[in-house]
């Protein structure tokens, strides 16, 4: 048994370096030209596209960030408020366990919304006529049925017969004078799914925000992350609830007691 | 065995409610008066204090955050980077680990800071003498020593004598004209804390971040939370750079190889 | 604004039930008729399925949780330790930060195989020809190929031209007496991978943990609990080696200089 | 801006290394020695300590941990069921959120009683007199009384006078033949901080483990890892349950109407 030597490690990240005096992000001195100089949504555009948005694409961001930040009381708040109950040390821990719910049954669609609004916006070309994004439309509705899916950014229980996010989010992207094919593609998904299906689906939020992702040309692998981002603000706010009104043991004994209820002999 | 009837759930929350035509977060219409209105920063503040920034308070507390999102390759981004190489259809699972490490040892002292400042604060008063503060700083530093502890706060492995991004931070609430208290607290506690364990102890980024915290009138038991919402910003960054440039499986094999190299007969 | 009166929670579990002076699962005494009674495994067993296993099962089970556990310095393994450095105080964080990797690349692969295996070995019946398992297996194996997913279960970077652990589970099925054809299955599918794809793809440990979950009469959906449930015990050892000689400053620090060296000035 | 070599990375494990063949787990060959050969518990107690165990070790091993797989509907169940909803198709990711609640109020609470029984066993030697274990007992009350901290390892809001998990673990222990001396001093812990506080507090299933622990000699920075180990095998089996009768749904949407019910106009 002999010791070979250590093995060298050779790998790259063009992120952020720094010595003892400064921070350089993506190429910019951190201290001097981000700190007080941009606010947060600002600079996650730039950490996500590696560029600095312009004034529309930043008030763009932070709009679709902001539209996803808060819903009351969801699964993941409820998450969270239940595990800070166990482990009120670890901030960190219970709002990681609320993120983990972001999965493909809520806020995750963005993904599968942008990724189908990325390829059909990339598919129509700059002045596609209606016909030209009803066909489209047709297609993607078709193919998630085919595999028997819901289609990603349509669809809501509450907000309907249209979701008043998805509708404010589409209509800063036409006033800030982005393109309009991934508004009208998103529209005429709701529309091709809600006529296959047979009741109203409405863009959604996540709609939305699948369509703000394609404007702001993020990759849409990373779309989910804007929910991530959005909904961890969210979750220390509720956090914040918790500790001045909290609900958490309450949720849990009524359960509890609710759910047992019928073994008792 | 007979079921009793199922308990009644009493809980109350004041952050959201909404209705099929709206969401109405602590008071303000989610549609018309916040997206597309205020940035992710400004709207994180509403959420932890339930009020309306001022102006300088929300570049303040942007700054605060954007001055912890990004230090290159941390621990937390390469638990980021190694779960998406297991999981990567769980964008929201990979950014959860990273933020997992966000614990007493590095972004997590950020509470710690701010509970002491909080409490001296309030004890100095609005004008301290020099004196004063540097008879608090004593005794604060003298309390974690007592325990063992290291102060948090101060310190840090690379920016030393001193911390740029605590700098910056602290001119910038003077300069947008909060009280001085705070930053002439833990640069006292700096010093105190340098001078009782021999070596520098600068006032690093957490401690800053603990200042802004009492300037800023947050509750000390949620200062965490601003760490986690700027390192989640920074983990999607390292996310998006891992899907262009992934080190991932080179950081296991070769971690893999130099660790049971001793092993191998 | 009226309130209305607090709603009724009417949810049922039957798992467990307490008084004070005892607590009951699954209609056995907890601590009469399981602790010091019974393993862990064959409690996991019980939890999983609702019922007590016999002998043979027990011991498959057992087997299935073993061949899981340790693998050496796994990205989840590192994520751990990685998370540990951060928050040294949350051990329970720290395991699951590595148990988020467990995803559709490395363990959570039981799932697929588990699904496929179940569904073969349903249409199958008791003793198919050669013919109608090969026959099987190029269906599931078409079905992946088609869609451009990687076939679950087989094939291995290290495990080559066998995964010495699979075949140790599937051999430990059959000298228990359980029924052949899963493993007949997954052997097939095997070759039928392995002749479509052009390269070696041996039967892998969740392959062969996919067809003791089908012996077992497990449901798919939960078989990817397995390989959380193993990596747990190996995530704890970790930690416990971590504390004893830890590697993950180490990392950190090569890593950063490494990944960022090209940028320095 | 030049490029330096790429580092090496030295690091050291002695757990497990494999080649194409085998996979070697603290000298163990996992293939012909553990899998089919031990149980679970008796491959975690392994781990956990780098030793085979006794068969008293791994009886009482096994029966720590079956204590504490399962309490009902305790909040981390529900964070788990929760974080299922959202993402279903990652159950590993529910099992964390699940695991994240067990910190310093619930589970993680081994941690410290085994850190005092630790300690205080190694302080009394073999065969202390009564009276110096009352007194040991009535230090760590005190102790955790001056900090304002509750004593970890008694106490229980439903288990009185008695737990019966924790009796029959400590019965356990004396039956197996294991020194008496760490369920003397907890036991003593139990009565002195029941009279500090005026109130029955009867060693917990926390503090039993705890005992068990020094029992063990495993290392009280990873008594933690016991429930978490336990904890997950109990959440695995609440998605079983999950997918058969779902709660999630149901829970979300009372709670939600509870707790904004005050805020409808």
């Amino acid at each position: 048994m002999t010791d070979t030597p250590a093995p060298a490690l050779d790998v790259r990240s063009d992120i952020c370096w720094s010595d003892a005096t400064s921070v350089t992000v993506l190429g910019r001195d951190l201290c001097t030209e981000l700190i007080g100089q941009v606010d947060l949504g600002t600079f996650a555009f730039l950490l996500l596209t590696t560029r600095t948005p312009s004034e529309a694409e930043a008030r763009l961001f932070n709009a679709a960030l902001v539209s996803l930040v808060e819903h009351g009381i969801t699964p993941n708040a409820m998450a969270t408020r239940l595990t800070h109950l166990g482990a009120p040390e670890s901030l960190q821990g219970a709002v990681a366990a609320g993120l983990l719910g972001l999965g493909t049954r809520f806020v995750g669609t963005i993904e599968g919304s942008a990724q189908y609004l990325a390829a059909g916006v990339a598919e129509l070309g700059d002045a596609p006529t209606h016909a030209d994004v009803a066909a489209a439309a047709t297609r993607i509705v078709a193919g998630y049925r085919e595999r028997g899916e819901h289609v990603p950014g349509v669809g809501h229980p509450i907000h309907t017969p249209v979701d008043p996010r998805a509708e404010v989010l589409l209509d800063l992207g036409l006033q800030l004078g982005f393109p309009d094919v991934a508004a009208r593609l998103v529209r005429a998904v709701s529309a091709a799914a809600g006529e296959a299906s047979g009741r109203a689906l409405p863009v959604n939020v996540t709609g939305a925000i699948g369509a703000c992702v394609v404007l702001l040309d993020l990759d849409w692998r990373i779309a989910r992350g804007l929910g991530v981002i959005a909904r961890t603000v969210g979750l220390v706010g509720h956090l914040r609830e918790e500790l001045a009104e909290p609900m958490a043991t309450t949720l849990w004994r009524v359960t509890d007691d609710s759910a047992s209820r019928h073994l008792h002999p």
